[in-house]
């Protein structure tokens, strides 16, 4: 049993708690062991309820208590987590932060402190998306070319809608705040700084660099404006507020600005609130990691499996995943058993009734028709091409054995799913 | 020292041995302990020059080495590596392995054998793209709701062939062929077998589900024609090769097969002979990962990870990625050395000269136009919207202050960056 202490019970530090105990089947057949949540720190404690563990307001309790094994740092801020992440880690404690603010000022200090200690932040960059290990497992093998990155979730939803919609900054700046995609003070995410931390924390794992935010380039989108957009559309660019590591010779480029980028580019191609990451290794090429920046649950996903590494890590992960089954085993479906959407191809003589018979076989399989498109084909041959609502797979099967059959059809009709 | 052999040295292997060679420095960084192939064995000895490691036609000259401890196999095959693995295991070696047919058919009887030596096998599935560890331990947190993947390179090169420039089926593998992206017997790849033995793999990391290649719905690519293709596009989708593993309740689908995809779906906007695979978790969401799935380098790159993660695994993983700092350390570049393609928005009252006297500027600055648009903005007033070719940063935040000071330039030049 591996007992957890989280400081810092706001949104993800609540997600965790919930991921925790209700994923715990599955989590400790992964883990090979159980994971227990023994106590939250709050600022406020009338503020946290219903979670059912116990909750203090002295960071204390956790740190120096001897049955906690993992200190969970969810609070935010540099000074305070920092002070507190160091009295845990002289205690002993394993840590997970999702403190991007903290690392981008003391990571190499924390890792310092840390040494054998596990001290892990997968959080702390693009929320779910396992960004640091993959640059720090995956791709270790390459010299890491460059990194360009889609960081902030807010940046990236206000310039799609400017880009799709044609609003101007300001209006889409209240509707994220309206939304609580932005905060009621934007400067840390418009103006760049939320992914300059990222960006930091990025380049040294990919390069071994120390950088403070204040030595590099940091700009934001403030500046954006719809004539911009126009010349962007026109030439085939889309704006993105880009984080860009980059290694040129002996140096490394650092730097968070928009960015017209190419519409074709996979990067280009990130829209809304999600985040993106490229990475390009002189071995592998291109790799591009993509997925939800921000949110509770997802922010949490990256502190769980932090979590569960830190466990996993006394034996080896095992090979498949699973340290031992699930108790209630998952089967195979049958293949009849699918549900879908499905596209048909019918090669069809073109004479009267035809299309009356070959519906009527729709019906009597009860696989209802959503789009039918009838096209000429050579001389006296139509193609017959349908798209059906969800249907189960042993019902079309059977239907296109009956439509083989008929007369009309003079080939094997050809079906391919719809996702 | 750890000391590596490799069996089949083709294609792959050659990259394996460059990598651990030509990035040695790094390696070691990472891995805490310098990494060397000591000995590759091929089938014929005649084909392999050049690499500067011993060779022989033996496996046991590997497996039965006791200065060897880590056996990499990239033979290919079922039977034949299934055995030498096994006796590479009892000689308690670690073991990392590309072949996907294997482990669709292998993979828990080795895990099994393994125990708690190091079975690893990133390389096996998409190539360069850490899958494997992100379902393994990226995600662990999660109740993996679905895997929707294009997994085979060459059915999505045809595909997207296909799709773009309207060519029919058999002249598209034929140069497909030629391009070396296909095989002379292409079955393994165009009809499902190559994606249905990665998804059995990934499908065992998500579900703990043990299934084989039999027991699978498999369809290939074969039947898929122009007519088909315009429907698709009709109705705005795009068809992709997927390997879909899906949960619904205490069943899991398991499928190949050719889909109509939405061409905005994320998993639909992967062309060419790339990879991606799209991974929803009942907690992160979706996320997608993106990148190379075949090809020497790219392959190698997995695999050499799967060795520094053997390597790192006595010790636990440094917190930044490196055991010790790079001999020589990389240095931070200054902001005005940074070379880049630039954007410039100036408002500028609408007078004769103007343009003259501001294009004279670029050029005293040896900034070089690329684009260049005059569009009529207000009253008497107009955006020059401009576009450079590469240029250094200080130039172009020179010129940007003397444009600044023109009496026509009515506001503070706004720039972005272009990538």
């Amino acid at each position: 049993m591996i007992r957890v202490g989280v400081i810092g019970v706001g949104t993800v530090g609540r997600s965790v708690v919930k991921i925790l105990e209700e994923n715990a089947a599955i989590i400790t057949a992964r883990a090979g062991d159980a994971i227990i949540v023994k106590r939250g720190v709050v600022r406020n404690l009338e503020k946290v309820r219903d979670l059912g563990i116990e909750l203090s307001q002295n960071p204390d309790d956790i740190i120096n208590d001897p049955e906690i094994d993992i200190v969970v740092e969810l609070m935010g801020g540099v000074d305070e987590p920092f002070r507190i992440l160091k009295s845990a880690l002289a205690n002993g404690k394993s840590v997970v932060t999702a403190n991007k603010a903290l690392l981008a000022y003391h990571r190499y200090e924390l890792q310092e402190i840390a040494g054998d200690i596990p001290f892990e932040f997968e959080a702390s960059v693009a929320g779910g998306i396992p960004i640091i290990s993959a640059l720090r497992e995956g791709l270790s093998a390459n010299h890491i070319l460059s990194i360009m990155g889609i960081m902030n979730g807010t940046c990236n939803y206000m310039l799609t809608k400017m880009m799709n919609e044609g609003i101007d900054f300001d209006s889409i700046l209240a509707e994220a705040q309206a939304l609580g995609y932005a905060e009621a003070d934007p400067t840390f995410d418009i103006g760049g700084f939320d992914a300059a931390h990222k960006l930091l924390i990025l380049a040294s794992i990919a390069y071994g660099i120390d950088a403070k935010p204040e030595e590099i380039l940091i700009e934001g989108i403030e500046g954006v404006t719809q004539a911009d957009i126009a010349f962007a559309k026109e030439f085939g660019y889309t704006i993105k507020l880009l984080g860009i590591a980059k290694r040129d010779g002996m140096e490394v480029e650092l730097r968070v600005h928009a960015a017209l980028v190419k519409q074709d580019a996979m990067i280009g191609k990130i829209d809304g609130v999600m985040n993106g990451i490229s990475v390009v290794g002189d071995r592998v090429g291109e790799t591009l990691y993509y997925g939800p920046g921000a949110g509770g649950d997802a922010t949490a996903s990256a502190v769980v499996a932090n979590i569960i590494d830190i466990v996993r890590s006394g034996k080896r992960s095992p090979m498949l995943g699973f340290n031992h089954p699930l108790e209630e085993g998952l089967t195979l479906k049958d293949s009849g058993n699918i549900r879908s959407k499905y596209y048909l191809r019918l090669r069809i003589s073109d004479k009267p009734g035809m299309l009356a018979q070959i519906t009527q076989l729709f019906a009597d399989h009860t696989i209802s028709v959503e789009t039918m498109l009838q096209r000429p084909y050579e001389a006296q041959c139509a193609h017959l091409l349908f798209s059906t609502h969800e249907a189960l797979e042993s019902d079309v099967c059977a239907m296109i054995k009956n439509l083989e059959l008929l007369d009309a059809v003079l080939e094997k009709p050809f079906m391919i799913r719809i996702i």
